[in-house]
């Protein structure tokens, strides 16, 4: 099981949001939805193994969305039919604990502090990984360390100072996609392809096999 | 510069689709707008030297709409605004030339064999490779083909055995991306990936970088 967190910065927590407008009125909301899709979509199927969280910060309490692949159900790919998911959540009354609001997915307050710690701490997580993406990181395609439990992106915006801090409690692997910067539901691509190449080729033989 | 097709098997002709209903009424709309962004945008920007062209055959007489980076002015990544622009271009009366749109959109009617002739055939464009998707195909890391100037991909259908007959003729290098099957927008975003890294970083250096 892995999961990917997306720290958005500028999506609404208002569920009155259009979904008419979703790359204006509801601040890049259509990069969310994307991200969602890239974490949990393949052709005619769903990663079951796979956990998308949309950790959005403009609002002082923060909110929590949960995708769990496992449980999605009648789930379409296009970025109108997520939001409503989204918008869905979003007008549940939220307090400090998930709760589902649909077939997999669920909503909590909170910001990337509690989620972190209600996914990498206790005993029997002590062994948990997680990356984040930096253009100086280690290029994936040659990490000794890319196959990690947590992969955190950031929306459109520059990951902030206050959520390095927080990530770097973690000691978290850094990671670099290639030469191009990209959108982050094309980095989750990347991310994912790396990943199944060395899952289902098996490691050495997929760093190697150019030689 | 190079281009991507895109075999769209389902999405309507008809200018009339709705906006609010791309995956279903609309005939997989959103995947088609999904493979536009794909193909043109990278963070805060557009890949100017990318041509994407839609071939849509779910109408007799067929539709090709042409998206060009150098082109585009105002362009938004989301599904909806990509869909308009779409859409604006079906309701404008098309011929066998391309006419502009919008900045950067034009249409004409036409399939896949003529789209073929125009790009592939004449003088000076004798040695122009195309390439094809295949689960069976070359590793795109590993194929020493693989940066071409045409990329063909299908919608979520697989490619009819006409289209196949059609693309032979011009003997087309076979590429597969990993071992999962995805869909059309993230198989051209591993396709970038690997081009940009060939072009960036030198090809040999990254093809051997792990040894």
């Amino acid at each position: 099981m892995i999961s990917f967190i997306i720290l958005s910065h500028t999506a609404t927590c208002d569920p009155g949001f259009s979904l008419n407008d979703l790359c204006g009125g509801a601040g890049r909301m259509d990069l969310l939805a994307r991200t969602i899709q890239a974490s949990l979509c393949i052709s005619h199927g769903i990663r079951k193994d796979v956990t998308c969280y949309l950790v959005m910060s403009n609002d002082p309490r923060g909110r929590i969305i949960r995708c769990t692949g496992q449980e999605l159900r009648r789930f379409n790919p296009d970025e109108r039919s997520t939001a409503a998911l989204i918008k869905k959540a979003l007008a549940v009354p939220a307090g400090s604990l998930f709760r589902e609001t649909s077939p997999g997915i669920a909503i909590r307050v909170g910001g990337l502090a509690e989620l972190l710690h209600d996914l990498m701490e206790g005993k029997d997580k002590e062994k948990r990984k997680i990356a984040i993406l930096d253009e100086n990181g280690d290029d994936i395609r040659e990490s000794e360390d890319m196959l990690c439990d947590l992969y955190v992106l950031s929306d459109h915006q520059n990951i902030t100072e206050k959520e390095i801090a927080t990530l770097n409690a973690y000691q978290p692997v850094r990671l670099s996609l290639g030469p191009t910067v990209l959108h982050a539901d094309h980095a989750i691509v990347l991310l994912h392809n790396e990943r199944d190449r060395r899952i289902r080729y098996n490691s050495q033989v997929t760093m190697h096999k150019a030689q």
